[in-house]
């Protein structure tokens, strides 16, 4: 049977992302340990893996370089969304790496298709989850395993709030995915992507049931 | 001033990559160490840091997948070099990993150029040493970091004789190299590597200093 590997944090992407793979094929999941601070997500993708029912294989990568996220002593900024001061956050060439080992285990077991949950909010922010990255990337993981591997990125032309509006559609318990970068037990509300969470649900149109600790501020 | 990050495994191909960019640039090492048996070469690495005098990692990846060369039980194949004997040394993606990660590294260190030693040698076994791996893989690497990294193979088209007499006009001391697949202290001169590199010093015409448990056996 035709399978895709899903590379999965825990968060609402890769989550509803899951799902979507889920309808049409057998899935297996893989999350990346890089050194993150908010590695309380990788809990939430192995919750995600015993509600479908599938395998979940979490990997160690080195801790990665140059960010906010993964380095002690740069805080992750809060409260200010422009593009200067989310950049911080910027975990070079993170997906790159993401993806490489995932098709490289991928193709180990026989699995030809390896999905992502990047999408088209964080385009201005990630060079990363960019259509031209995915396209290029896509080529080059094709030529490097001659054909036995492909990237499957269907949130890529999405908003996050579309993605939202299909997990709904999918059941998808909304309260079962961790997005925070701070990293603690409830979403701060002030970070990042607990902005980026929280106008997702008010554009979506979708109740959003995350306990913020500051459950008022939102941005944008 | 202008640095390359090299991908030094501690083998011939990229010892001579590094006192080539060295000739040019400051130059940075780095080596991965994924699970494989031949982990001794990595000391060689570590040896070629000290005699150029620059910084050198050593980055724990995952152990990989698929692949002879980092699953006990299977084991690297002796005396019989074509394609689908060879093929069972292919670790899937390893040329894309290791880039990515090196990328990585670079960007957050501020060093544009990252180069690795794959080489016309390798073309029939190895889909991620080939051209056009490289072409696609570098243009998505410029993509996914906005201009910051390239990947610098200047090898991509030399046969591994052409990279050894490189290697003898830059007073390289190939005895400080290191390829076999057995990763015993002497090259065992029966595996895969072994042969290309008996081959390739013959074929350069370049006296070949290296110590074989089994010098003699020579194919192709």
């Amino acid at each position: 049977m035709d399978k895709t590997l899903v590379v999965a944090s825990g968060g609402i992407d890769s989550t509803v992302l899951a799902y979507h793979c889920a309808e049409f094929k057998a899935v297996e999941l893989v999350t990346f340990r890089y050194g993150q601070k908010h590695v309380r997500e990788a809990e939430y993708a192995t919750a995600l893996a015993e509600r479908l029912n599938v395998s979940h294989d979490i990997v160690m990568l080195p801790t990665l370089w140059g960010s906010a996220l993964t380095t002690p002593g740069i805080e992750v900024p809060t409260r200010a969304y422009d593009k200067e001061t989310m950049s911080s956050t910027v975990v070079p060439n993170r997906n790159a790496i993401m993806l490489s080992v995932a098709v490289s285990m991928a193709v180990a077991r026989g699995i030809r298709e390896v999905a992502i949950g990047v999408h088209g909010g964080d385009h201005h922010i990630y060079p990363d989850c960019r259509p031209i990255f995915v396209a290029t990337f896509t080529t080059a993981m094709y030529v490097a395993t001659e054909g036995k591997a492909e990237i499957y990125a269907p949130f890529v032309y999405l908003t996050k709030a579309q993605i939202i509006q299909m997990g709904a559609a999918l059941d998808v318990d909304f309260a079962q995915t961790y997005s925070c970068y701070q990293g603690k037990p409830n979403h701060c509300g002030l970070c990042g992507t607990c902005n980026d969470r929280k106008k997702a649900f008010r554009d979506a149109g979708v109740h959003d049931p995350t306990l913020y600790d500051c459950p008022d501020l939102l941005e944008g």
